[in-house]
């Protein structure tokens, strides 16, 4: 039986009291600051009980505080002992709101340097300053010190992404950063990135469930060259002989060879223990953006061949499993084995690695819960006439797949207004598909393109219309966005998801969406969008007469590329089934 | 005979060596940063000969240079001596680029403080400095020193709007004021921008060409009320009794009154001599941006009747003048002459006052130079078949227009390309008219909205779609554009220009301008735009097969509105004319 959450939460004051601390920051964030950490990092779970994906606790001798964004407003109270927890949503009421009730005259708040990062950090102080407390960093967390059966590292899974998959040789990346540097003065840039370190040595690995990396950091110096800040015994035996691995307690010997000189930092990434090490060092710390980000984000010729050819297999992988679906007794399965059986087809492709994220399967109500997460035991059953909205994918070994489908379930035939809805849609997502825009053109901009139809018909969705998405890497990947925040402008070689939605609460979600890769039109002045993703959309929810001559046009050229693509590769009872879901409108 | 330039700079030469400084930056801002500064204030024209609306001026013992942007780049060049002017091109080359090249070791720059705000006094301070040098701000401005005719300050000529014209009295303003300041827990504000407080005590003054303002700063104080910073003179006999009048000069006075509390400053448009003066005061100086300027953003539906007004006023001015145009023999008139004759009609109309800023008309090649101005006797003369760009716009007693149609001059038939090029630009322009959107969409996102149609024909224009228009004040108003850098929401009440255009250099410019009102639409979660404009586009260059079928009923829709509104105000062979304009596709 597993340990009570308040006698957690009673042992950990007891080691805050040990420590000579009033209270303690707790975020759920690990050193490398991505979606996803490993189980030994999930502290703020393992304290307050929460599982969500974001969120931190302020922790005193008399009263814990947790604080989430709105996705999670019922998770945290359910999963949390009101009796020992308030819970608040941010934005609404943040941190700030809460001291400002709760001053922390003279008290001292813990906070792991190695868990937040630089901006993070100045965030957290510049709160409780206002608060009249004060902010300390500490060597030893508390979490860890209470924690006995900690879950260990991953076991090391570190490969090499040849160089026919990557595209570029490692020397010839180091070669584009060094001259990057140099023309910015800069001597030396502490990579803070996990994926951007990964990126630049041609190298994957399994110590995230769903995001195919190593986590370490690494160290570029223009002169002395890479040097990864990570577990030796892991990297070490997969890297070439002049790319060096160090414990990242190193650090201080690498900045040292760098005295007096711009060594660049990301306070947005940068561990604040780390930037505590550099501050104590001789180097000149210049801070900005992860000169990686950009240059991995403009796949090359080879990563967009990986991406078409992965979006093959998962194109396969979708239909198996649509023909599948279309056979099945709604009433008996739940969203979470219709999860399963997606990964199970997408598992029998040749190629597959791993998933690109959780699944997310929102049937009926559930749809509308734009970040639902099916958990077993608890899915909602499907029902004859359900919309279905199924966001999944998968990472091959040339590229990685992100596609959401809404589907109707059953024989039932759609609901009009629902089926209006799709179309609109679908509208967006075609506009965006088909947009032809100038170089130079930002993801803000293209957003307004997307949501244009959909405004039109009063529809509107609370997320971004596109996200970029990393090589073999995370799904969710910068600079670009296609969003209100979007003002990165759209380069050829992005890959980028084309997602607009729609979501009636208590009703249903849809959600359509494809990855796309920006290329250089015949103008090369201009941009255009190419549809990596390989997958019919729901006819029976098309409303074609809601569609101009030339969207129509666009749904069923893209149902007949699906079609010539995928035909080959699938067994007679699918083809006859994909040929009916490709049929023209 | 005017001084040769020469001579005047050798004489500033002097007058910095008596002042003891190395050099001296002149830019062309007057105290208050608007567009358009006073005579006695064209400094920069003064001393170099450039009579740009944008640059700046580095003289030191050996070198002037003159920095503008790419507007500019042939009259910095043909205006000023090059035996001893520099003249770069800004972004391409910065100071930053310059002094790259030329350290100043040594030098103390001077700046006049009162002519630069703290954020270009930051910038200029970090850039000398880079350089090795150091800047100075001076008491005495050098060019004022040997400027022995510079033109005395314009006459007094301020005046009250009435309420019933403003739609809110000063009182209510301030109670709004304070309110929102209170809310921040702010006690003051120094209003440092000139419309701000115009708008704020509704009073509008000719203290410049095209913009009617007085020239005043304000301080408004929760407790005691607003203060007029400016010339007693001028503003106190049309002041209401509460309202204070006091010389810039007191503004410590007013500081002291706040000694310990916070009082909100913006640092991009605060001149730097009043930092200087709140650093050397008690008061908290707390930075943020105008807390006028959104609230008179949101016009009330008294402005916006207003602004209907002068539309309808400023219709049948254009159609008067387009009559006319249609009747001319083209080779007797020059581009400035048609700027003169429009100019007269306009001021022909009642309630006119002034033209909202000085009239482009391009002819042909000189249409497609997007800032373009006609000088007398450089004007180009018109041919039968010219394309003319004609942008114009005036200051009503309740409101303010700006205007731009194409036109074809003559009776030659258009060239089907130029006409497609409109067409297109005609699409942009009924895109965004038509546009119904979320409310809180930015004008970044309906920017895309309003250039897809024109990059979906491969046709760009380097120009914002749309800015901010004041009410009886600058033609050209924040916070909201509707552009790439527009991340302000658009919000009901807001009026905006709608601009989009292509430009073939050597050849011809298009442009298609309305003013717009954003208007809640029927579904109050979403917004519209009411076009405020009243004015056929040329129907001679609408390619009426390259219109959906939606786009046409717009024209068509547009034309009847503006053929019925304003036929009974026009004499008989215009209303033939405009009947004809006004004919459906």
């Amino acid at each position: 039986m597993p340990e009570p959450l308040a006698t957690r939460l009673a042992r950990l004051r007891a080691e805050l009291a040990k420590q000579r601390l009033d209270g303690l920051i707790i975020g759920r964030e690990d050193m490398f600051q991505g979606e996803e950490v490993s189980p030994g990092d999930e502290r703020l779970a393992y304290i307050s009980g929460f599982t969500g994906s974001a969120g931190f606790a302020l922790i005193t001798a008399y009263a814990a505080v947790l604080f989430s964004d709105g996705r999670y407003s019922l998770q945290m109270v359910s999963q949390t002992d009101p009796a020992d927890w308030q819970c608040h949503t941010l934005p609404q009421y943040s941190l700030n709101d809460y001291l400002d009730q709760h001053p922390l005259d003279g008290l001292t708040i813990g906070i792991d340097p190695l868990l937040v990062t630089m901006t993070g950090y100045e965030r957290y102080a510049e709160s409780i300053g206002k608060a009249g407390g004060q902010i300390t960093a500490i060597d030893v967390n508390p979490v860890d010190a209470i924690w006995h059966d900690q879950p260990a590292v991953p076991a090391p899974s570190a490969w090499r992404m040849d160089d026919a998959v990557a595209g570029q040789s490692v020397a010839d990346k180091l070669q584009v950063l060094a001259d990057d540097l140099r023309q910015q003065n800069l001597q030396a840039a502490l990579l803070s990135r996990v994926d951007a370190v990964n990126w630049l040595v041609n190298m994957r690995g399994g110590d995230l469930p769903c995001t195919p990396v190593n986590l370490c950091f690494g160290f570029f110096d223009c002169d002395h060259g890479l040097t990864l800040l990570g577990d030796e015994d892991r990297l070490a035996p997969i890297m070439d002989q002049d790319i060096a691995v160090r414990p990242l307690a190193d650090l201080p010997d690498l900045l040292a060879l760098c005295a007096g000189d711009a060594v660049l930092i990301e306070p947005a990434s940068l561990p604040q223990a780390l930037s505590f090490e550099i501050a104590a060092s001789d180097v000149e710390m210049v801070e900005g953006d992860c000169p990686v980000t950009p240059i991995k984000a403009r796949k090359n010729q080879v990563e967009i061949r990986g991406f078409q050819r992965a979006h093959h297999h998962d194109g396969v992988a979708m239909v198996k499993f649509l023909h599948w679906l279309s056979g099945i007794n709604p009433a008996s399965y739940t969203e979470s084995q219709i999860a399963t059986r997606l990964e199970q087809f997408r598992s029998q492709q040749k190629e597959y690695l791993l998933p690109s994220f959780s699944t997310i399967a929102g049937a009926g109500p559930n749809g509308a819960i734009v970040h639902y997460r099916a958990v077993a035991g608890q899915a909602r059953t499907l029902s004859d006439g359900d919309i279905l909205l199924l966001d999944s994918g998968g990472h091959y070994q040339t590229g990685t797949t992100d596609i959401t489908r809404t589907l109707l379930i059953g024989n039932t035939p759609a609901d009009g207004d629902v089926a209006g809805a799709f179309t609109h849609v679908l509208r967006g997502h075609i506009a965006l598909a088909m947009a032809h825009f100038e170089c130079g053109a930002t993801g803000q901009q293209l957003d307004g393109i997307a949501r244009a139809p959909l405004w039109a018909a009063g529809l509107q969705f609370a997320h971004g219309t596109g996200h970029g998405v990393g090589h073999v890497l995370s799904v969710h990947e910068g600079p670009a966005s296609i969003s209100k925040r979007g003002g990165v402008a759209i380069e050829a070689g992005m890959v980028l998801s084309n997602e607009p939605g729609y979501y009636l609460p208590d009703h249903y979600g849809i959600r359509l969406e494809n990855l796309v890769v920006a290329r250089h039109a015949s103008d090369p002045d201009f941009l255009c969008f190419e549809t990596l993703t390989l997958c019919p959309f729901d006819r029976r929810l098309i409303r074609a007469e809601l569609l101009s001559v030339i969207e129509r046009q666009w749904v069923d050229d893209y149902h007949q590329k699906v079609l010539a693509e995928l035909t080959p590769f699938l067994p007679e009872t699918c083809q006859t089934w994909l040929a009916a879901a490709c049929a023209p409108l």
